[in-house]
Protein backbone atom coordinates (compact mmCIF):
# COMPACT_ATOMS: atom_id res chain seq x y z
CA UNK A 1 0.00 0.00 0.00
CA UNK A 2 1.38 3.46 -0.61
CA UNK A 3 2.26 6.41 1.38
CA UNK A 4 -0.86 7.84 0.18
CA UNK A 5 -3.50 5.32 0.77
CA UNK A 6 -2.11 4.20 4.38
CA UNK A 7 -2.17 8.42 5.09
CA UNK A 8 -5.96 8.37 3.91
CA UNK A 9 -6.74 5.21 5.26
CA UNK A 10 -10.27 5.20 7.62
CA UNK A 11 -11.52 2.61 10.14
CA UNK A 12 -14.70 2.43 10.62
CA UNK A 13 -16.31 3.01 14.30
CA UNK A 14 -19.83 2.75 13.42
CA UNK A 15 -22.80 3.68 11.08
CA UNK A 16 -21.85 7.00 9.61
CA UNK A 17 -18.63 7.12 11.93
CA UNK A 18 -14.44 6.93 11.18
CA UNK A 19 -11.93 7.51 12.43
CA UNK A 20 -8.82 8.98 10.55
CA UNK A 21 -5.18 9.38 11.57
CA UNK A 22 -4.41 12.66 9.96
CA UNK A 23 -0.54 11.96 8.97
CA UNK A 24 1.74 14.91 10.15
CA UNK A 25 3.63 13.93 6.71
CA UNK A 26 1.23 15.65 4.47
CA UNK A 27 1.81 18.83 6.34
CA UNK A 28 2.33 22.76 5.29
CA UNK A 29 4.39 23.32 8.61
CA UNK A 30 3.11 22.81 12.46
CA UNK A 31 1.29 19.95 11.82
CA UNK A 32 -1.58 22.09 9.53
CA UNK A 33 -2.45 19.81 6.87
CA UNK A 34 -2.81 20.18 3.12
CA UNK A 35 -6.58 20.53 2.09
CA UNK A 36 -5.89 18.42 -0.57
CA UNK A 37 -5.07 15.92 1.93
CA UNK A 38 -7.86 16.25 4.13
CA UNK A 39 -10.66 16.58 1.32
CA UNK A 40 -9.49 12.87 0.31
CA UNK A 41 -9.85 11.62 3.70
CA UNK A 42 -13.37 12.75 3.60
CA UNK A 43 -13.73 10.87 0.12
CA UNK A 44 -12.64 7.90 1.39
CA UNK A 45 -14.93 7.77 4.41
CA UNK A 46 -17.22 8.67 1.77
CA UNK A 47 -16.86 5.80 0.10
CA UNK A 48 -16.36 3.20 2.92
CA UNK A 49 -19.96 4.67 3.72
CA UNK A 50 -21.61 4.26 0.81
CA UNK A 51 -20.00 0.92 -0.30
CA UNK A 52 -22.83 -1.42 0.37
CA UNK A 53 -25.90 1.21 -0.18
CA UNK A 54 -24.15 3.24 -3.35
CA UNK A 55 -22.25 0.00 -4.46
CA UNK A 56 -22.37 1.86 -8.04
CA UNK A 57 -21.08 5.04 -7.36
CA UNK A 58 -17.07 4.37 -7.45
CA UNK A 59 -15.57 7.58 -7.24
CA UNK A 60 -15.36 11.09 -5.84
CA UNK A 61 -16.97 13.31 -8.22
CA UNK A 62 -17.98 16.63 -6.71
CA UNK A 63 -16.33 17.74 -3.12
CA UNK A 64 -17.00 21.35 -1.76
CA UNK A 65 -15.81 22.18 1.20
CA UNK A 66 -15.54 24.83 4.00
CA UNK A 67 -12.95 24.48 5.78
CA UNK A 68 -13.74 25.85 9.17
CA UNK A 69 -10.73 25.25 11.66
CA UNK A 70 -6.90 24.99 10.90
CA UNK A 71 -7.00 20.73 10.04
CA UNK A 72 -4.23 19.63 12.48
CA UNK A 73 -2.14 16.20 12.20
CA UNK A 74 -3.48 13.45 14.87
CA UNK A 75 -6.50 11.22 15.33
CA UNK A 76 -9.91 12.23 14.06
CA UNK A 77 -13.62 11.72 13.88
CA UNK A 78 -15.55 11.36 10.15
CA UNK A 79 -18.95 11.91 10.39
CA UNK A 80 -20.86 10.86 7.26
CA UNK A 81 -24.29 11.64 7.54
CA UNK A 82 -27.09 10.01 5.84
CA UNK A 83 -27.87 11.81 2.33
CA UNK A 84 -29.83 10.38 -0.95
CA UNK A 85 -28.37 7.98 -3.35
CA UNK A 86 -30.22 7.34 -6.66
CA UNK A 87 -29.20 5.46 -10.28
CA UNK A 88 -26.38 8.67 -11.41
CA UNK A 89 -25.19 10.33 -8.07
CA UNK A 90 -25.05 9.57 -4.07
CA UNK A 91 -25.17 12.80 -1.87
CA UNK A 92 -23.51 12.82 1.63
CA UNK A 93 -22.87 15.91 3.73
CA UNK A 94 -19.14 14.85 5.93
CA UNK A 95 -17.03 16.50 8.44
CA UNK A 96 -13.65 15.60 9.90
CA UNK A 97 -12.56 17.14 13.67
CA UNK A 98 -10.91 16.85 16.73
CA UNK A 99 -11.93 17.79 20.13
CA UNK A 100 -11.51 21.26 19.48
CA UNK A 101 -14.73 20.56 16.77
CA UNK A 102 -15.31 20.53 13.04
CA UNK A 103 -12.11 21.08 10.72
CA UNK A 104 -13.41 20.75 7.28
CA UNK A 105 -17.28 20.31 6.17
CA UNK A 106 -18.23 18.87 2.98
CA UNK A 107 -20.81 18.22 0.39
CA UNK A 108 -19.48 14.85 -1.16
CA UNK A 109 -21.00 13.71 -4.32
CA UNK A 110 -20.77 10.30 -5.65
CA UNK A 111 -20.59 8.44 -9.31
CA UNK A 112 -18.82 6.34 -11.74
CA UNK A 113 -17.00 8.16 -13.96
CA UNK A 114 -15.74 7.58 -17.14
CA UNK A 115 -12.34 6.81 -18.92
CA UNK A 116 -10.34 9.88 -19.78
CA UNK A 117 -9.34 8.62 -23.32
CA UNK A 118 -13.06 9.14 -23.67
CA UNK A 119 -12.53 12.88 -24.37
CA UNK A 120 -10.58 14.74 -26.45
CA UNK A 121 -6.99 15.84 -25.36
CA UNK A 122 -7.39 19.53 -24.33
CA UNK A 123 -3.76 19.92 -22.37
CA UNK A 124 -1.87 23.16 -22.40
CA UNK A 125 1.76 22.35 -24.69
CA UNK A 126 4.55 21.92 -21.46
CA UNK A 127 7.92 20.60 -21.69
CA UNK A 128 8.41 16.69 -20.88
CA UNK A 129 8.67 16.28 -16.77
CA UNK A 130 12.33 15.39 -17.34
CA UNK A 131 12.92 18.78 -19.11
CA UNK A 132 10.68 20.61 -16.21
CA UNK A 133 12.23 22.01 -12.70
CA UNK A 134 11.73 19.25 -9.15
CA UNK A 135 11.37 21.27 -6.38
CA UNK A 136 12.32 18.77 -4.47
CA UNK A 137 15.66 19.15 -6.03
CA UNK A 138 15.96 22.32 -6.09
CA UNK A 139 15.48 22.42 -1.93
CA UNK A 140 18.18 19.73 -1.67
CA UNK A 141 20.76 21.87 -3.51
CA UNK A 142 20.05 24.79 -1.21
CA UNK A 143 21.74 24.34 2.68
CA UNK A 144 18.50 24.47 4.85
CA UNK A 145 15.77 24.04 1.83
CA UNK A 146 14.73 21.05 2.91
CA UNK A 147 13.84 22.29 6.32
CA UNK A 148 11.90 24.73 4.22
CA UNK A 149 10.03 22.34 2.13
CA UNK A 150 6.37 21.38 3.51
CA UNK A 151 6.53 17.98 4.35
CA UNK A 152 3.76 17.18 1.48
CA UNK A 153 6.20 18.44 -1.31
CA UNK A 154 8.54 15.65 0.29
CA UNK A 155 5.84 12.99 -0.48
CA UNK A 156 4.92 13.86 -4.22
CA UNK A 157 6.98 14.28 -7.02
CA UNK A 158 6.09 18.27 -8.54
CA UNK A 159 7.99 18.92 -12.11
CA UNK A 160 7.66 22.61 -12.46
CA UNK A 161 6.82 24.28 -16.34
CA UNK A 162 10.55 26.65 -16.17
CA UNK A 163 8.21 28.92 -17.94
CA UNK A 164 6.09 29.43 -14.25
CA UNK A 165 9.52 27.76 -12.35
CA UNK A 166 11.12 31.98 -11.53
CA UNK A 167 10.10 32.00 -8.13
CA UNK A 168 12.07 28.95 -7.00
CA UNK A 169 15.80 31.14 -8.59
CA UNK A 170 13.89 34.29 -7.50
CA UNK A 171 13.16 35.78 -10.61
CA UNK A 172 9.08 36.30 -10.59
CA UNK A 173 6.72 36.15 -13.16
CA UNK A 174 4.28 38.72 -14.04
CA UNK A 175 1.00 36.28 -14.25
CA UNK A 176 0.12 34.65 -11.39
CA UNK A 177 0.15 30.91 -13.00
CA UNK A 178 1.74 27.89 -11.81
CA UNK A 179 2.59 24.55 -14.26
CA UNK A 180 3.52 21.50 -12.88
CA UNK A 181 3.98 17.51 -13.62
CA UNK A 182 2.61 15.62 -10.73
CA UNK A 183 2.90 12.45 -9.96
CA UNK A 184 2.67 10.06 -6.29
CA UNK A 185 6.13 8.19 -6.12
CA UNK A 186 4.98 4.25 -6.84
CA UNK A 187 1.44 4.91 -7.52
CA UNK A 188 -0.29 5.52 -10.41
CA UNK A 189 -3.24 8.52 -10.05
CA UNK A 190 -6.85 7.74 -9.25
CA UNK A 191 -9.92 10.00 -8.43
CA UNK A 192 -8.81 9.73 -5.33
CA UNK A 193 -5.44 11.34 -6.14
CA UNK A 194 -7.02 13.89 -8.25
CA UNK A 195 -8.87 15.41 -5.04
CA UNK A 196 -5.48 15.49 -3.68
CA UNK A 197 -4.15 17.43 -6.43
CA UNK A 198 -6.79 19.40 -7.48
CA UNK A 199 -5.12 21.41 -3.86
CA UNK A 200 -1.96 20.56 -3.84
CA UNK A 201 0.63 23.51 -5.52
CA UNK A 202 1.63 26.41 -3.50
CA UNK A 203 -0.45 29.50 -3.80
CA UNK A 204 -0.85 31.36 -7.45
CA UNK A 205 1.11 34.16 -5.78
CA UNK A 206 3.91 31.97 -5.70
CA UNK A 207 4.92 33.03 -9.16
CA UNK A 208 4.77 36.50 -9.18
CA UNK A 209 7.13 36.08 -6.03
CA UNK A 210 4.74 36.61 -3.03
CA UNK A 211 5.40 33.46 -1.05
CA UNK A 212 3.11 34.19 1.82
CA UNK A 213 0.69 31.67 2.19
CA UNK A 214 -3.63 32.12 1.19
CA UNK A 215 -5.13 29.84 3.13
CA UNK A 216 -8.42 27.98 1.58
CA UNK A 217 -11.76 29.31 2.98
CA UNK A 218 -13.75 27.26 0.67
CA UNK A 219 -13.00 25.07 -2.27
CA UNK A 220 -14.98 22.64 -5.00
CA UNK A 221 -13.13 19.77 -6.35
CA UNK A 222 -14.89 18.36 -9.83
CA UNK A 223 -13.46 15.22 -10.64
CA UNK A 224 -14.50 14.73 -14.44
CA UNK A 225 -13.15 11.56 -15.92
CA UNK A 226 -10.41 8.57 -14.44
CA UNK A 227 -7.18 9.39 -15.51
CA UNK A 228 -4.85 7.39 -17.58
CA UNK A 229 -1.51 5.82 -15.74
CA UNK A 230 1.71 8.17 -15.76
CA UNK A 231 2.22 12.07 -14.66
CA UNK A 232 -0.81 14.40 -14.33
CA UNK A 233 -0.52 18.12 -15.46
CA UNK A 234 -1.94 20.44 -12.32
CA UNK A 235 -2.09 24.28 -13.58
CA UNK A 236 -3.44 26.76 -11.33
CA UNK A 237 -4.56 30.46 -12.08
CA UNK A 238 -4.92 33.40 -9.64
CA UNK A 239 -8.29 35.01 -10.32
CA UNK A 240 -9.27 38.50 -8.69
CA UNK A 241 -7.92 39.53 -5.67
CA UNK A 242 -10.34 41.96 -3.94
CA UNK A 243 -10.05 43.10 -0.42
CA UNK A 244 -7.50 40.48 1.11
CA UNK A 245 -9.97 37.87 -0.97
CA UNK A 246 -8.48 36.05 -4.13
CA UNK A 247 -10.28 32.95 -6.14
CA UNK A 248 -7.56 30.58 -7.74
CA UNK A 249 -8.77 28.17 -10.41
CA UNK A 250 -7.16 24.71 -11.08
CA UNK A 251 -6.99 22.15 -13.92
CA UNK A 252 -5.83 18.65 -14.00
CA UNK A 253 -4.99 16.79 -17.60
CA UNK A 254 -3.80 13.08 -17.03
CA UNK A 255 -0.94 11.51 -19.24
CA UNK A 256 -2.80 11.94 -22.42
CA UNK A 257 -3.83 15.26 -22.36
CA UNK A 258 -7.53 14.81 -21.30
CA UNK A 259 -9.25 16.81 -18.97
CA UNK A 260 -9.79 14.74 -15.21
CA UNK A 261 -10.63 17.43 -13.04
CA UNK A 262 -10.84 21.13 -11.72
CA UNK A 263 -11.07 23.18 -9.11
CA UNK A 264 -12.02 26.37 -7.58
CA UNK A 265 -11.19 28.07 -4.21
CA UNK A 266 -11.99 31.35 -2.53
CA UNK A 267 -8.70 32.03 -0.49
CA UNK A 268 -7.06 34.96 2.17
CA UNK A 269 -4.26 36.51 1.19
CA UNK A 270 -1.88 38.54 3.45
CA UNK A 271 -3.32 42.46 2.76
CA UNK A 272 -0.13 44.58 0.95
CA UNK B 1 -40.86 44.78 0.46
CA UNK B 2 -40.37 43.58 -2.99
CA UNK B 3 -41.38 39.94 -4.31
CA UNK B 4 -37.77 38.44 -4.12
CA UNK B 5 -37.26 39.77 -0.25
CA UNK B 6 -40.84 38.62 0.34
CA UNK B 7 -40.26 35.31 -1.45
CA UNK B 8 -37.22 34.77 0.68
CA UNK B 9 -38.12 35.55 4.22
CA UNK B 10 -37.12 32.84 6.63
CA UNK B 11 -39.23 33.04 9.65
CA UNK B 12 -37.64 31.81 13.36
CA UNK B 13 -38.85 28.68 14.83
CA UNK B 14 -36.34 28.03 17.64
CA UNK B 15 -31.81 28.18 17.58
CA UNK B 16 -30.89 27.32 14.40
CA UNK B 17 -34.45 26.43 12.84
CA UNK B 18 -36.24 28.79 10.61
CA UNK B 19 -39.54 28.02 8.25
CA UNK B 20 -39.63 29.30 4.92
CA UNK B 21 -42.43 29.47 2.23
CA UNK B 22 -40.66 28.46 -0.68
CA UNK B 23 -42.83 30.33 -3.30
CA UNK B 24 -43.77 28.82 -6.63
CA UNK B 25 -43.28 31.88 -8.23
CA UNK B 26 -39.65 31.35 -8.47
CA UNK B 27 -39.89 28.05 -10.22
CA UNK B 28 -38.68 26.50 -13.06
CA UNK B 29 -42.46 24.58 -13.98
CA UNK B 30 -44.04 21.48 -12.50
CA UNK B 31 -43.07 23.62 -8.83
CA UNK B 32 -39.95 22.82 -9.49
CA UNK B 33 -37.81 25.78 -7.38
CA UNK B 34 -34.70 27.72 -9.39
CA UNK B 35 -31.30 26.90 -7.57
CA UNK B 36 -30.47 30.18 -6.98
CA UNK B 37 -33.24 31.26 -5.31
CA UNK B 38 -33.05 28.58 -2.93
CA UNK B 39 -29.46 29.39 -1.68
CA UNK B 40 -30.64 32.99 -1.39
CA UNK B 41 -33.44 31.30 1.08
CA UNK B 42 -30.22 29.66 2.72
CA UNK B 43 -28.41 32.78 2.68
CA UNK B 44 -31.14 34.81 4.49
CA UNK B 45 -31.36 31.85 6.82
CA UNK B 46 -27.69 32.12 7.96
CA UNK B 47 -27.58 35.63 8.31
CA UNK B 48 -30.83 35.32 10.78
CA UNK B 49 -28.66 32.80 12.12
CA UNK B 50 -25.97 35.06 12.57
CA UNK B 51 -26.88 38.04 13.10
CA UNK B 52 -26.23 38.06 16.84
CA UNK B 53 -23.57 36.23 17.24
CA UNK B 54 -21.48 37.39 14.01
CA UNK B 55 -23.17 40.87 13.42
CA UNK B 56 -19.68 42.06 11.92
CA UNK B 57 -20.30 39.56 9.01
CA UNK B 58 -23.05 41.06 6.49
CA UNK B 59 -22.97 39.44 3.68
CA UNK B 60 -23.29 35.56 1.60
CA UNK B 61 -19.87 35.44 0.43
CA UNK B 62 -19.40 32.13 -0.30
CA UNK B 63 -21.85 29.30 -0.81
CA UNK B 64 -21.29 25.91 -1.92
CA UNK B 65 -24.54 23.47 -2.40
CA UNK B 66 -25.50 20.46 -3.57
CA UNK B 67 -29.09 19.64 -5.00
CA UNK B 68 -29.55 16.23 -3.11
CA UNK B 69 -33.65 16.35 -3.92
CA UNK B 70 -35.68 18.37 -6.41
CA UNK B 71 -36.38 21.46 -4.64
CA UNK B 72 -40.39 21.80 -4.46
CA UNK B 73 -42.50 24.70 -3.27
CA UNK B 74 -44.42 24.53 0.05
CA UNK B 75 -43.49 25.36 3.27
CA UNK B 76 -40.13 23.88 4.39
CA UNK B 77 -37.69 23.95 7.12
CA UNK B 78 -34.06 25.25 7.19
CA UNK B 79 -31.63 23.85 9.63
CA UNK B 80 -28.87 25.84 10.06
CA UNK B 81 -26.02 24.04 11.98
CA UNK B 82 -23.37 25.51 14.85
CA UNK B 83 -20.07 26.72 13.26
CA UNK B 84 -17.21 28.63 14.09
CA UNK B 85 -17.47 32.72 13.28
CA UNK B 86 -13.86 34.22 13.70
CA UNK B 87 -12.86 38.17 13.03
CA UNK B 88 -12.72 37.24 9.30
CA UNK B 89 -15.50 34.96 8.65
CA UNK B 90 -18.25 33.42 10.01
CA UNK B 91 -18.98 28.85 8.73
CA UNK B 92 -22.39 27.68 8.86
CA UNK B 93 -23.65 24.41 7.46
CA UNK B 94 -27.47 24.36 5.97
CA UNK B 95 -29.97 22.88 4.90
CA UNK B 96 -33.44 23.04 4.03
CA UNK B 97 -36.22 20.20 3.73
CA UNK B 98 -39.56 19.36 3.29
CA UNK B 99 -41.17 15.70 4.85
CA UNK B 100 -39.52 14.06 2.04
CA UNK B 101 -35.85 14.74 3.35
CA UNK B 102 -33.30 17.85 2.79
CA UNK B 103 -33.70 19.21 -0.80
CA UNK B 104 -30.72 20.81 -0.95
CA UNK B 105 -27.40 20.88 1.55
CA UNK B 106 -25.21 23.65 1.81
CA UNK B 107 -22.11 25.58 3.27
CA UNK B 108 -22.47 29.07 3.97
CA UNK B 109 -19.52 31.39 4.87
CA UNK B 110 -20.38 34.83 5.13
CA UNK B 111 -18.38 38.26 5.74
CA UNK B 112 -18.07 41.92 4.97
CA UNK B 113 -17.48 42.49 1.20
CA UNK B 114 -15.92 45.42 -0.29
CA UNK B 115 -17.72 48.24 -2.91
CA UNK B 116 -17.32 47.14 -6.03
CA UNK B 117 -16.05 50.37 -6.59
CA UNK B 118 -12.47 49.77 -4.92
CA UNK B 119 -12.17 47.00 -7.77
CA UNK B 120 -10.68 47.97 -11.61
CA UNK B 121 -13.79 46.77 -14.61
CA UNK B 122 -13.08 44.46 -16.05
CA UNK B 123 -16.49 43.36 -17.56
CA UNK B 124 -17.05 42.52 -21.44
CA UNK B 125 -18.17 44.60 -24.08
CA UNK B 126 -22.03 44.51 -24.24
CA UNK B 127 -24.80 46.54 -25.95
CA UNK B 128 -26.92 48.84 -22.99
CA UNK B 129 -29.88 47.05 -21.83
CA UNK B 130 -32.80 49.23 -24.65
CA UNK B 131 -30.51 47.36 -27.34
CA UNK B 132 -30.77 43.96 -25.97
CA UNK B 133 -33.36 41.52 -26.47
CA UNK B 134 -35.64 40.84 -23.58
CA UNK B 135 -37.11 37.42 -22.95
CA UNK B 136 -40.10 38.36 -21.56
CA UNK B 137 -41.33 40.60 -24.11
CA UNK B 138 -39.97 38.61 -26.87
CA UNK B 139 -42.21 35.14 -24.70
CA UNK B 140 -45.32 37.78 -24.86
CA UNK B 141 -45.34 38.26 -28.67
CA UNK B 142 -45.60 34.17 -29.33
CA UNK B 143 -48.84 32.75 -28.76
CA UNK B 144 -48.57 30.73 -25.79
CA UNK B 145 -44.70 32.11 -25.15
CA UNK B 146 -45.81 32.80 -21.53
CA UNK B 147 -47.04 29.03 -20.59
CA UNK B 148 -43.67 28.29 -21.88
CA UNK B 149 -41.97 30.58 -19.59
CA UNK B 150 -40.62 29.26 -16.22
CA UNK B 151 -42.31 31.37 -13.37
CA UNK B 152 -39.07 33.14 -12.26
CA UNK B 153 -38.02 34.68 -15.60
CA UNK B 154 -41.24 36.90 -15.36
CA UNK B 155 -39.87 38.46 -11.83
CA UNK B 156 -36.58 39.22 -13.49
CA UNK B 157 -35.35 41.57 -16.20
CA UNK B 158 -33.08 39.58 -18.76
CA UNK B 159 -31.90 41.29 -21.48
CA UNK B 160 -29.98 39.37 -23.45
CA UNK B 161 -26.68 40.59 -25.98
CA UNK B 162 -28.25 40.20 -29.25
CA UNK B 163 -24.88 38.25 -30.05
CA UNK B 164 -26.22 35.30 -27.95
CA UNK B 165 -29.73 35.27 -28.38
CA UNK B 166 -29.96 33.69 -31.77
CA UNK B 167 -31.57 30.45 -30.14
CA UNK B 168 -34.80 32.78 -28.95
CA UNK B 169 -35.34 32.76 -33.03
CA UNK B 170 -34.27 29.39 -33.72
CA UNK B 171 -30.97 30.54 -34.97
CA UNK B 172 -28.25 28.36 -32.40
CA UNK B 173 -24.90 29.81 -31.75
CA UNK B 174 -21.87 27.92 -32.03
CA UNK B 175 -20.93 28.59 -28.51
CA UNK B 176 -22.38 27.57 -25.57
CA UNK B 177 -22.03 31.28 -24.28
CA UNK B 178 -25.08 33.23 -22.77
CA UNK B 179 -24.47 36.93 -21.72
CA UNK B 180 -27.66 39.18 -20.39
CA UNK B 181 -28.08 42.67 -18.24
CA UNK B 182 -30.31 41.33 -15.24
CA UNK B 183 -32.05 43.28 -12.62
CA UNK B 184 -34.90 42.72 -10.26
CA UNK B 185 -37.95 45.87 -11.21
CA UNK B 186 -38.07 47.82 -8.25
CA UNK B 187 -34.91 46.48 -6.41
CA UNK B 188 -31.42 47.52 -6.63
CA UNK B 189 -28.59 44.41 -6.57
CA UNK B 190 -27.18 43.88 -2.94
CA UNK B 191 -24.96 40.27 -2.34
CA UNK B 192 -28.55 38.11 -1.71
CA UNK B 193 -29.68 39.06 -5.20
CA UNK B 194 -26.40 37.82 -6.52
CA UNK B 195 -26.90 34.63 -5.00
CA UNK B 196 -30.03 34.84 -7.26
CA UNK B 197 -28.46 35.85 -10.43
CA UNK B 198 -25.17 32.92 -10.47
CA UNK B 199 -27.70 30.29 -10.97
CA UNK B 200 -30.55 31.91 -12.68
CA UNK B 201 -29.67 31.55 -16.38
CA UNK B 202 -31.02 28.73 -19.03
CA UNK B 203 -28.24 25.98 -19.21
CA UNK B 204 -25.72 27.47 -21.74
CA UNK B 205 -26.80 24.28 -24.28
CA UNK B 206 -29.69 26.62 -24.76
CA UNK B 207 -26.68 29.26 -26.38
CA UNK B 208 -26.64 26.29 -29.24
CA UNK B 209 -30.03 25.25 -29.49
CA UNK B 210 -30.07 22.52 -26.81
CA UNK B 211 -33.04 23.49 -24.95
CA UNK B 212 -33.37 20.85 -22.98
CA UNK B 213 -32.54 21.43 -19.08
CA UNK B 214 -29.63 20.43 -17.20
CA UNK B 215 -29.77 19.94 -13.66
CA UNK B 216 -26.99 21.14 -11.24
CA UNK B 217 -25.78 18.42 -9.19
CA UNK B 218 -23.22 21.10 -7.26
CA UNK B 219 -22.45 24.49 -7.21
CA UNK B 220 -20.05 27.01 -5.80
CA UNK B 221 -21.41 30.41 -5.81
CA UNK B 222 -18.65 33.68 -4.67
CA UNK B 223 -20.01 37.09 -3.94
CA UNK B 224 -16.84 39.40 -4.33
CA UNK B 225 -18.10 42.58 -3.37
CA UNK B 226 -21.08 44.40 -2.92
CA UNK B 227 -22.21 45.48 -6.39
CA UNK B 228 -23.03 49.33 -7.32
CA UNK B 229 -27.12 50.13 -7.95
CA UNK B 230 -28.24 49.38 -11.47
CA UNK B 231 -28.01 46.40 -13.98
CA UNK B 232 -26.02 43.44 -13.47
CA UNK B 233 -24.11 41.35 -16.56
CA UNK B 234 -24.06 37.77 -15.74
CA UNK B 235 -22.36 35.65 -18.65
CA UNK B 236 -22.43 31.70 -18.49
CA UNK B 237 -20.34 29.49 -19.95
CA UNK B 238 -20.18 26.08 -20.53
CA UNK B 239 -16.69 24.06 -20.30
CA UNK B 240 -16.18 20.27 -20.52
CA UNK B 241 -19.05 17.54 -21.59
CA UNK B 242 -18.18 13.99 -20.41
CA UNK B 243 -20.68 10.94 -19.82
CA UNK B 244 -23.40 12.99 -19.22
CA UNK B 245 -21.59 15.63 -17.22
CA UNK B 246 -21.05 19.55 -17.74
CA UNK B 247 -19.48 22.03 -16.12
CA UNK B 248 -20.25 25.58 -16.22
CA UNK B 249 -18.62 28.97 -14.75
CA UNK B 250 -20.68 32.01 -14.31
CA UNK B 251 -19.34 35.91 -14.19
CA UNK B 252 -21.59 38.66 -12.69
CA UNK B 253 -20.20 42.14 -12.99
CA UNK B 254 -22.58 45.59 -11.61
CA UNK B 255 -23.07 48.11 -13.55
CA UNK B 256 -19.81 50.06 -13.05
CA UNK B 257 -17.93 46.74 -14.83
CA UNK B 258 -16.70 45.83 -11.79
CA UNK B 259 -16.46 41.87 -10.82
CA UNK B 260 -18.93 40.75 -7.93
CA UNK B 261 -19.89 37.33 -8.27
CA UNK B 262 -18.97 33.99 -9.73
CA UNK B 263 -20.55 30.52 -9.75
CA UNK B 264 -19.60 27.05 -11.16
CA UNK B 265 -21.62 24.24 -11.40
CA UNK B 266 -21.53 20.63 -12.08
CA UNK B 267 -24.75 19.62 -14.03
CA UNK B 268 -26.00 16.57 -15.51
CA UNK B 269 -26.80 17.16 -19.39
CA UNK B 270 -29.43 14.79 -21.66
CA UNK B 271 -27.37 12.17 -23.16
CA UNK B 272 -26.84 12.89 -27.22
Amino acid sequence: MSEFDEATAVTALGPGLFRADLDAGWGLGNDVLNGGYLLAVLARATLADTGESAPHHLHPTAISAAFVRPGMAGTADVRVDPGPSGRTVTHRSVAVGGAAGDMVTALVTTATLPLADALAPTAPSMPAPEECVSMLEKMRAVPGGMDLLPTLMQRVDLRFDPATAGWLDGVPSSEPVLRAWCRIPGREPDPLALVLFADLLPPSGFAQGNLGWAPTVQIQTLVRAVPAPGWCLIEIRGGTTADGWIDEDCTIWDSGGRLVAQSRQLARVARG
